[in-house]
């Protein structure tokens, strides 16, 4: 006879918790084809279950649904029940919600409807605007699990908690006072230390464009709703990749801020207190525009008022309009504009779908007259050794920890040892040196490339993949070394689709391999399987350059997809 | 036969040749009266040493200076030269010298007048202006010792390091870049953890205005300096009160910036690495104004491109231009400005001349008309436990390595314990947690006083003392918590000088005692020793708000001293 291990029936019943609040009238009666048989869910496929209307509230960007709810335009409520509907579509598609609180979203949709027929103008610039948000915050009568068995009727693990149903994140805060509406919080991996989204409760959530393949993580969830439509815009965190793994893997913008710009403060989070390298909080959507409208709202709220660790940076619309003007006078002289490229890491080398896609961007750019000078910066080794090594400052005890609430295994995706030796003070300090010394050599060199682009400037951005593949085979993920050195850099980095994975064109060519990693990456490429995945390209910036980057982003996301 | 430890012939080595880099013009030939017979060796005293012109240069404050060296009218070799006579002679009366570059200074200052000579304008904004350096800034040609014998012929303790000798802090480097003279490195503590400046090489720096006290510290040597008008300006460090300490011990205005705003790069420093609590870099001197000119001109440099840790937040002049508009209308209606008071901390009630230096500001602003709340914040016992906590993370072996460099001893006066085990990654976390929810608590707490101040806003800035007595007895200062609090926090403060003690009117009186060290704290208060010490008062505002603090700072500075 089989057993099953005792938290199994715990996760199980959240699991189903989670479905049976989904309204009956939407939930999928016939059964759904195989990823074998169906890869694709988005377009067509998903819009046999939603009347013409909600295709049409459902299938604008953030920007333009804010334009028409923030005016008076569309109500609320209406727009409110076309995500939810979505939403529930998208989560029985590829398991991508933790948490559905339909319910009172509708009810604050029906206050927000009041609120402007009263004062004939919205509460916020994200008035009545439908806003998805990972399973890290805290939001008032809904469960935080964080994929965390352990979790389950409690909060961030501890039981009988006088937060538990009732505390509400800093972020929260602000999205309700800018008139967002909260509807559901989505998937991510247990530890949150993946690069795919796998938790014991609602098992794997998979990439909508291709379910052979993972939608990304740890805000995982986040990618793959957005990807369906299910949500105009939502938020993620990211100390490694886990905002920018997600939208490139489901052909999305997503942005990593610099450390203090969005407000952290409240929300859960794993091994929380490492403060060598900071977690951020960053948006996800369909267009930069709708990222430059949900970042600037936040900002709005003044958070550095609110999270101790928050900078007092407003949105600079100077630097917003000056890269503005950039852009334009480079419709004119194109060498107003300078950027870098850097195609691989000298760790892994891209598969055939990014190299494709960094390249379709080079061409782009260079064909416009821009310059696009070879980046060769401070070795990406020592950055991807200093990183792993900060993963692991506690030697895996803070996720032993929660794992063991429940005594539930980690998924084997989870990229951070359990049971190492920890670092002691001297240990950390010296890391500590060690990044900030880094930082300094990446910046000198960011410096010195004043003397190649021809503006006077150092370059505008650098373009570089977001990893090695397109959104990955399950259990393929070798290498977070290309969204990671930005996190130990602390630099913006914005992600912006591209093209997809196409097998006739995309075809693995033998090579010589830079790394034993290199070798296995190249094994994993298969053309097949990664038919028709997104693939997109990293634009960064230095630190804090969010107003210059997300422009930017919105610039060379509008050559790449005409 | 009495022995000395080895180090000591090397220290008094380096002491002797630091004197020896005096001209012989300069050296004092008659004795010097002890302090018991001869406190106060400021004005008159140490003008005799002096010609009226060289008198007349160095007593205008750094502002002032600047206005004739940047327009030409005096030289900075003039300039300069009166400058390192009267540091000489400071040296010789209270040890605050631990590097003289007279040479080197007025070779850069005539290069500085070749500089205006032909092109009829400054270098920038500091051009031909004097500064002085703690000793934790690498400059050419020049030693770093940090009061450290182990660090005698070595860079930072590494013998044969290819800097030695060469190396320049970033901030070194700005400072040349805007104009400054460099010509003298001042006294430190070993260890840079204490609130006296001793150490083994030069032994023990006084107060210049009553050499039975201490000059402060840990930057105590630049705060001797200035007062003595040695120096118009100079830059020391602060974690815990190493800035302010010697600013208010000697009369002067200094201020704590929030971290990232002068740039720590490749500057010497103690447990480098240590992230829970960065030490800043502070500027000190006579007058507010020059401490404005010193903070803004750094900023002018855009450090946050040469500093991995620095923010890009320059001076922001509208923060500026918008408190200084608050100040000239609460000129009529004084409710447009409200400020707090904290009398004590509940840990150690101020000796009474603090307590009589509060209540100098308090009944200024009160006659004014301006409202001055009292301020009743979370708890600062818990932020002084954290605080000993966090020095102690390493439990000494930092400080411990540097002092067996040598062999040497550490001074008493240390306020970092030696061999305490270290804490391990998961300690460390859960500190920097407590440390930011004590800073929520806190924010929360100002935030809440919108109530209150009739303002519409929280109040402007809080007023409390700098430590609990004036200019301390050697060996008695038992509580930095009145400081350091402010580095738990990151908040911006400003020391503005006030009054001095006065053994007539400053009589300790019996008192309950509120805490162990309350009642140590109030045995050690002697009127007599204390006569004539200077007596100031911090001002603290939020995070980040340099600009509004230096404003009110001068604001406040000019009327206590009218």
């Amino acid at each position: 006879m089989m057993t099953f291990p005792p938290w199994k029936a715990l996760a199980d019943a959240k699991c189903q918790s989670t479905l049976n609040t989904i309204p009956s009238k939407w939930r999928i009666q016939e059964p759904i084809p195989p990823a074998a048989e169906l890869r694709d869910v988005t377009g067509s496929y998903i819009q046999q279950f939603l009347t013409p209307r909600e295709i049409e509230i459902t299938e604008l960007d953030a920007f333009d649904i804010a334009e028409k709810t923030t005016t008076g335009e569309w109500a609320a409520v209406e727009v409110t029940e076309a995500f939810c509907h979505r939403a529930a579509i998208a989560h029985q598609l590829v398991n991508c919600l933790h948490e559905v609180f339909f319910d009172a979203a509708i009810e604050d949709a029906r206050k927000l409807d009041a609120y402007f027929a009263q004062h004939r103008q919205p509460l916020g610039p994200l008035h009545g605007l439908p806003i998805s948000l990972k399973d890290q915050f805290h939001v008032k009568g809904v469960e935080t699990t964080m994929g965390y068995v352990g979790w389950i009727g409690a909060f961030q693990g501890l039981k009988n908690d006088a937060r538990q149903g009732v505390f509400e994140s800093e972020l929260v805060r602000e999205l309700r006072a800018l008139g967002a509406v909260l509807y559901c919080k989505t998937s991510v991996p247990a530890t949150l230390m993946s690069g795919e989204t796998v938790n014991n409760i609602i098992t794997y959530t998979t990439n909508p464009k291709n379910r052979l393949l993972s939608c990304g993580g740890s805000s995982g969830g986040e990618g793959a709703l957005i990807a369906l439509k299910g949500s105009p815009g939502g938020f993620g965190t990211d100390i490694g990749g886990s905002v920018r793994i997600p939208a490139v893997f489901n052909g999305l913008f997503g942005i990593r801020p610099s450390s203090g710009r969005i407000p952290y403060e409240g929300a859960a989070n794993s091994m929380d207190g490492q403060n060598t390298i900071l977690s951020v909080i960053g948006p996800l959507a369909s267009s930069a525009g709708s990222l430059q409208l949900l970042f600037k709202a936040v900002l709005s709220q003044q958070p550095w008022l609110y999270d101790p660790l928050a900078l007092e940076l407003p949105w600079r619309s100077d630097i917003e309009q000056e890269t503005r003007a950039l852009v334009e006078q480079s419709a004119k002289d194109p060498s107003k504009l300078a950027f870098a490229i850097m195609k691989d890491d000298g760790v892994a080398i891209p598969h055939p779908p990014i190299a494709r896609a960094l390249e379709i961007v080079e061409q782009t750019l260079k064909r416009l007259g821009h310059r696009v000078i070879e980046w060769t910066p401070p070795s990406h080794t020592t950055a991807y050794e200093l990183i792993s090594t900060i993963y692991n400052l506690d030697g895996g005890a803070d996720l032993q920890y929660h794992l063991d609430l429940s005594g539930e295994d980690p998924a084997e995706q989870v990229i951070v040892s359990q049971k190492l030796p920890q670092k002691t003070a001297i240990e950390i300090a010296k890391v500590n040196v060690d990044k900030r010394e880094y930082q300094k050599l990446y910046m000198d060199y960011w410096n010195s490339t004043a003397e190649l682009t021809g503006t006077g400037r150092p370059v505008d951005g650098v373009l570089c993949p977001a990893a090695p593949h397109a959104a990955v085979i399950p259990t393929q993920y070798l290498h977070v070394g290309y969204t990671s050195f930005l996190n130990l850099l602390d630099y913006t980095s914005v992600v912006i689709p591209v093209t997809h994975a196409a097998k006739d064109v995309d075809v693995g060519r033998p090579r010589e391999f830079v790394t034993e990693l290199d070798e296995r990456s190249f094994k994993g490429y298969d053309a097949d399987v990664y038919d028709g995945a997104p693939a997109g390209v990293q634009l960064f910036g230095r630190r804090l350059q969010e107003e210059k980057m997300l422009v930017l982003g919105e610039y060379i996301g509008g050559l790449t997809q005409k």
